[in-house]
């Protein structure tokens, strides 16, 4: 079950000016959900996409990228679940770009308007009989308020949606910020089997929200695993419509730093909800570093300790086995660690220092925090002034459960 | 279970002219088993290391690298399990010397002629009495033949005991080679949470001896993984007594070949029944990536393979997820992969070429290699001339069992 994690009621997901959400039940993998989802946004719209660092990245991410880059406008999303359109080839591309043709059709836009999202199982084609099908009603049920039935339709072996909003004042006018994301397995920085789709009805222009969406994917879903897992598909649109009647926001005024702070926090929160809902969790773990030479160092230790299968069972076993934890410390890849002036803190307890175990560290100790479901590991490498925080989740029999089981 | 793996008979274990093993049941963690091993090799023996890069690397491993390097002739190992003595800091130098002073008092030799190992729980402190007191009952079995004893004595969470002979003929003289090796789970290259140990009466100079452990190392148990964790106390011997009546083998000659390949052919039997016995181990996957630029990408890929949670628990569950493994060749870190001029197969099966599924490929296919318990997963980059294989084992219920309840 997910930890410490619901799904947010409809009426928690506020409408954002000008977003209309619509979804379809079109049968591309199993019968009888929400499969396909279309989102509208009025002309003039600013729409940025941070995409997987995958080689193999999937024809849609393939497909946005281009459609991006022609500035055409963008318009309309499509996203569908079930399939991937991953390792698809030259097929791939040409069905990625008629889904977006078929978008183009029933709005009265162009193709180059559309982005194309697909989630799912990898190397399989797309079935696109019943996608293109899904088109007409997804769009026949376009509305502001529908973003609780949008989050369900991007899920896969996801437990739960994720959502939520944010309001601000800018200029004296209400802004707002609404999110949702998807994501569970295959979840690692750069990102995540992971859609996200943020919306703003902010006036922002193009330049500030490319700049935004670096700042929030570098605070928020860069810092999350799963099972280290790069994905093939993981995307994450900011759209900004301009219906909230503020002046245009351009880079590094006071109000580009306050919307980029609440979209931040939006992006963070969505972030930690997939790891929350991550594939058989148990547990919540914040993985922080601190005091490294840099960024970087701290976060090759934290991600070596938030990738390890022996800490993430031991944490799902509640078993404050933490000599494991310096196991990994010490194989994290800093060639002049200094393993005797590092500490090594689980919650508020000192559990290693000096090279050992600290003399002040009862078992009894690690085992009571053991027992939270979120759990603070704490490394203060003592030999700088960096630091990085990673955000991860506990291994478990039902990790490998659905995993194995997500096909069939 | 282990897979296609089981504990050789006593008799096959070939005795080495001049080692002796003698074990002890000391109750270092638990009661009733062997977990004190001591091995002596005669006067002007030569014998060489590899040990763990991990920076955390235990108490032992620092003692082993001084006495190596201090060259006053090794003349005895000892080995504990139980307990890792890793994360102990000095306390764990001081205990890992005084067990070599115990030793060296039972055998009438110095202190820096004897390496300590330890295998075990990390972040706990020797049972220093227990050990020591270990020592004699160990010294006073001492013989020859007791190669299979000593691989049970080095066992933790191994399900079947580890060992090999191969015997050649040099000079006309009958050399032989044992080997005996442990380890099941923290297992990665760099190298495992792994002990090794391997025995020639051949006479061969240092220097060469010193060649061949570090060819023999990378051939074998730096191609392993089981879960990616780097242990602390990974630690490879090489020992060779003289007693054979070859002339001395020195670098380079034709012999020296021949040993090398008869040595290293141990070393790949001993690192490969690791990863047959990995914890919770139902199949044994080799990963050859073949046509790289250069062995360090074709690495890169494989451990990508390897390491992939997704992947393993794809394998255990015998489903040819296929895409999966795209992924992870999508992210093994090549910036500048071509997927459509790659190929992939699973055993002679084509699956995936020019960015996609094989035309040729049935699904039927792919499930019937799933079927097998040795499974052969090739990856053809084109791209280059060079190799690198990689041999791990799958992800399984039992995995996350035996983890999350090691320690209770």
């Amino acid at each position: 079950m997910p930890v410490k994690l619901s799904a947010p009621a409809a009426s928690a997901l506020l409408p954002v000016k000008g977003v209309q959400l619509g979804f379809a039940q079109a049968h591309i993998r199993k019968p009888n959900r929400k499969d396909v989802l279309v989102i509208t946004v009025p002309e003039n719209s600013s729409v940025s996409g941070v995409f997987t660092l995958n080689r193999f990245c999937a024809a849609p991410v393939t497909v946005c990228k281009a459609h991006l880059k022609q500035q055409q406008g963008i318009r309309a999303l499509l996203v569908n679940t079930g399939c991937a359109n991953a390792g698809t080839g030259q097929q791939g591309l040409d069905d990625a770009l008629a889904t977006c043709i078929g978008v183009a059709q029933a709005l009265n836009i162009s193709p180059e308007q559309v982005l194309p999202f697909s989630t799912g199982v990898i190397l399989e084609s797309l079935p696109m009989d019943r996608l293109l099908a899904g088109i007409a009603p997804a769009v026949a049920n376009l509305k502001e308020d529908n973003w609780l039935n949008a989050a369900e339709a991007i899920m896969t072996t996801d437990i739960v949606a994720k959502g939520t909003s944010r309001q601000l004042t800018i200029d004296g006018q209400s802004v707002t910020i609404t999110g949702i994301s998807k994501g569970s397995g295959m979840i690692h920085p750069n990102m995540a089997t992971m859609l996200g789709y943020i919306a703003t009805d902010a006036a922002i222009s193009q330049a500030a929200l490319d700049r935004i969406i670096q700042h929030a994917v570098n605070k928020s879903f860069n810092c999350i695993t799963v099972d280290g897992d790069t994905s093939t598909n993981d995307s994450l649109i900011l759209m900004a419509t301009g219906q909230a009647g503020n002046a245009v926001i351009e880079e590094d005024s006071a109000e580009f730093v306050r919307l980029q702070e609440a979209l931040t926090a939006v992006a963070v929160e969505l972030a930690q909800a997939i790891v929350r809902d991550g594939e058989g969790a148990t547990k919540f773990m914040t993985i922080q570093v601190e005091a490294g030479q840099s960024e970087e160092e701290c976060r090759k230790v934290a991600y070596a300790i938030a990738h390890s299968p022996l800490i993430k069972t031991a944490f799902f076993a509640s078993d404050p086995n933490l000599g494991r934890i310096l196991a990994a410390i010490g194989y994290a890849g800093i060639e002049d660690l200094n393993v005797n002036t590092m500490q090594l803190y689980l919650g508020d307890v000192l559990v290693a220092e000096k090279g050992g175990r600290a003399a002040s560290y009862l078992e009894a100790q690690g085992a009571a925090v053991m027992q939270e479901s979120d759990i603070l590991v704490r490394v203060v490498l003592n030999r700088g002034a960096a630091n990085a925080t990673v955000w991860t989740c506990d291994f478990s029999y039902d990790y490998v459960k659905i995993n194995a089981d997500y096909r069939s």
